[in-house]
């Protein structure tokens, strides 16, 4: 029933199988057939990247992207200015390691306003846009779910997230589209389609709301497991003109729990069956 | 410091203060001046709705609110026939204790899609009218934070909202504005004025957004506490239009194990304060 071809454009974020470090993400990927992978950034600490790079051919792998950026927005001056050394940091490791693209949590400030770390968000990108370019990385924007607008993301719908995109007119930036941050918008569809007639689609993430949803972080479900018209969004994305590859991206104690070789075997069905 | 003038229009949910029942709610909240409550449905249960009246009478109490009718949307049509009578239940409920107003938390259905859900959300409160206009009680639609989508409210921004009592275009539906659930909304002003505009603002609810948020239900925080700009959202309800009670309605397992006369001191001070 499982066929090779309908996993060519399968993509596993490394957090998808925390428990798993990269070397392990790496092989056990590779064996399970998967194409694709994003790298979450904390797994690249004390590594040689060129030995990355090499093991990541080696395996016919390619990094859809580095995961993540941004966190722009605080009170202090100089906490903006560390925020873009640390956006500057993971450029530098996304072109070490062949990945195309960073994909951007803007980040929040509780103390100040939405309007404020906005417009901040705004300007960290728009400073670092020179210096992703010549590194040849791409800067997806990733509008999060509302219920982290106070300290992740004051960027909270793909309206907003196409808007500053609008605003900042850039090749180099564009839009991460995740179902379980979007779902719930009755605009999404057009929102869809006004970003992909920018261009600006630069990745699509894929998982499931569970409902009841226990914890705000850590428990997302598998594709076909809640609630998202997972299907009907990825149709819309590709009818917009995306043809990337499908990031499945899932943060679950429960599913962290599993034997992860089991859990991608999942995956693979999830990815065929309800994607 | 306190001024009792300022608390004219102060009102507090009764499941604000959970631990306590109705008769104890309504002794508190008199003894501290304060002069409208909203009554949460689960406390009418096994009581003599006449005399719930007097005594609130007795008490110089107003009731803003009966707390909550909606939950429309079923995949079955019986299911969804059965909600119609137990809306028609809480409209005599209302009507018998003086209640001017019924606020819907709309419902969703996991099992069917969100446009479907919306829907018969519409068709819901279009078949209850006639009924709320006979017995003179109104129907607020409370459009919920997005986190609620799957299985809460399939009307999760103002937006919507606006949409659906223009669609209903009835004097007998508005909407309750509560900052919790819109505070994120980037809309939030321009859609507050059609609100207004419309003569729909019938409920204005406040509270804080704490960071961080620890439980999707019952973390909320005391007006203050959070990051929730309340002050400023009161400002755009009141520019437009809105002179009725300011309705603090918080769900919170750490203040609920508080003293609760204690607790509605304080939640006088953050209404003067911070609201």
């Amino acid at each position: 029933m499982e066929n090779k071809l309908d996993l060519n454009r399968l993509c596993v974020h490394t957090q998808t199988t925390k428990p798993w470090d990269l070397e392990t993400c790496i092989k056990e990927y590779s064996k399970a057939g998967i194409q694709h992978l994003s790298i979450w950034r904390h797994l690249l600490e004390n590594q040689n990247l060129k030995e990355v790079r090499r093991t990541l051919q080696d395996h016919q792998l390619s990094v859809t992207s580095l995961v993540r950026g941004g966190f722009f927005p605080a009170v202090s001056q100089s906490d903006r200015k560390a925020a873009i050394e640390v956006n500057k940091k993971a450029i530098d490791e996304a072109e070490a390691i062949g990945a195309p693209l960073i994909v951007l949590v803007c980040g929040a400030d509780p103390n100040q306003s939405l309007e404020i770390s906005r417009a901040q968000i705004a300007d960290g990108i728009h400073e670092l846009l020179p210096y992703a370019k010549a590194a040849n990385v791409k800067l997806a924007i990733e509008p999060l779910h509302p219920m982290y607008a106070a300290d992740k993301s004051a960027v909270v719908s793909l309206t907003q997230a196409n808007d500053m995109t609008e605003q900042l007119n850039h090749p180099f930036v564009g839009i991460a589209i995740d179902v379980y941050h979007l779902w719930w918008d009755n605009q999404l569809e057009q929102e869809i389609e006004r970003c992909g007639k920018n261009n600006s689609i630069f990745a699509f993430h894929v998982c499931d709301w569970l409902s009841p949803t226990t914890d705000m972080l850590n428990d997302r479900g598998l594709m076909g497991e809640g609630t998202i018209p997972v299907k009907q969004i990825r149709n819309w994305v590709e009818q917009s003109g995306f043809q990337g590859a499908i990031e499945v991206e899932i943060f679950s104690e429960r599913l962290w729990k599993k034997n992860q070789t089991a859990f991608l075997n999942e995956i693979k069905e999830a990815y065929i069956q309800h994607t």
